[in-house]
């Protein structure tokens, strides 16, 4: 949940107090912005973020680095940018999950293909903010997980719910499988190559079962007609 | 498995071609050396990769910048000596559960053990390891997994003599779920803590239960008395 630090704006990008010269006082075209954060994110993926140079970004843009002080202040305001916008992003796309009708096994498995099919689409922001998270001042970094991580609670909350509704083994410790489930999910960030031999629905689908069979009460199991069946259950 | 390459010792670590005047010729003490390389990879850990420099790391040993030349010729040596050192350890640590006697819901269970287990005692090494492998040349990250990634084969080995023995689901995607099982484990590397709640045999405990019952087969279950017994079965 974004703090209200960070809907005031004081990230400081796009938020120019006084106009350059010859520039419209409106500040700085969305969409332009956008291009240049997803440049920059590209390029932090490639050299690393602490092997980055605004040089670098601004040659990727094809712009002046003087001119890119009208977007943006700091390095650390592009990856703070990159990584609140895919954080942000990424839990408006699983929101359709946590809310669907049905019982929690429904819900996780529609999470994990959210989830899936949000890391793929946006694979290069994803897996910046998985790897330059640390990077960020503590303050970036509380700003954009005030109030605890949204993500993981939301997870947790479906754990909680198969738990009670008897769908996932009451025993297993929910803080610690969220974490476990988040991070098999996020390691394809490691291995996955777009147009590679799974298919984004394939791929969802597979990760999908291993995780469902690996809380799956007794009861939830018998009822699909043993692990296997449940594990390919869509 | 290490390249001929690797053991021929081209990896320039610790390999002074002409040594330097006053310093004896038998080259560099192992202990220190080791010791150099640790606190390398703890300043590699805080600052990133990238962001480190020699003057960093000599800073953090206590020594003169020119006298840690002696050791290691630049700073993608000491990240290929971390890593190096750390995945040959690895492998050697996960080897007995490899050859336990016993069918491979044993043997995969004392390999989550093995893995937690040596990923907790060498977190610093295993971290970089994760984090910063891309960050070596290609020919250095061809010298670690020369013949394909030996880690992963031998989970991928695990898995299907578990298929041919009928405890794990014959329809898995064994290349699939050995990287997702391997990715589930690694996530420990974002979250754990030295003395956290959790105990490292607790941990490994609550890993192996998810990576068991997410491809247990419909018998194994059965014969294990359900999903949840298999779950916390030792």
């Amino acid at each position: 949940m974004p703090s209200s630090e960070s809907s005031s704006g004081r990230s400081g990008l796009g938020q120019v107090d006084r106009p350059r010269r010859g520039r419209p006082r409106r500040g700085p075209d969305p969409e332009r912005l956008q291009e240049i954060i997803d440049a920059a994110a590209t390029v932090f993926l490639e050299k690393g973020y602490d092997g980055t140079s605004t040089k670098d970004i601004s040659d990727a843009v094809g712009m002046l680095k003087g001119s890119l002080y009208y977007y943006v202040r700091s390095k650390e305001d592009f990856l703070f940018e990159i990584i609140k916008r895919v954080y942000d992003a990424a839990l408006v796309s699983i929101q359709p999950a946590v809310e669907l009708e049905g019982d929690a096994l429904t819900r996780l498995r529609a999470f994990v293909h959210a989830h899936v099919g949000f890391a793929v689409k946006n694979l290069t922001a994803f897996t910046i903010q998985l790897r330059e998270f640390e990077r960020l001042s503590p303050e970036r970094r509380l700003e954009i997980t005030a109030g605890g991580d949204a993500y993981l609670r939301a997870l947790r909350g479906i754990l909680k719910d198969g738990q009670r509704e008897g769908v996932f083994d009451e025993k297993i410790d929910v803080s610690f499988t969220a974490l476990a489930i988040l991070g098999q999910l996020n390691s394809l960030t490691q291995w996955y190559r777009p147009n590679g031999r799974l298919s984004v629905k394939r791929l969802a689908e597979n990760f999908a079962g291993l995780v469902i069979t690996s809380i799956a009460s007794d009861s939830a199991v018998q009822s699909a007609g043993g692990p296997s069946k449940l594990r390919r259950s869509r």
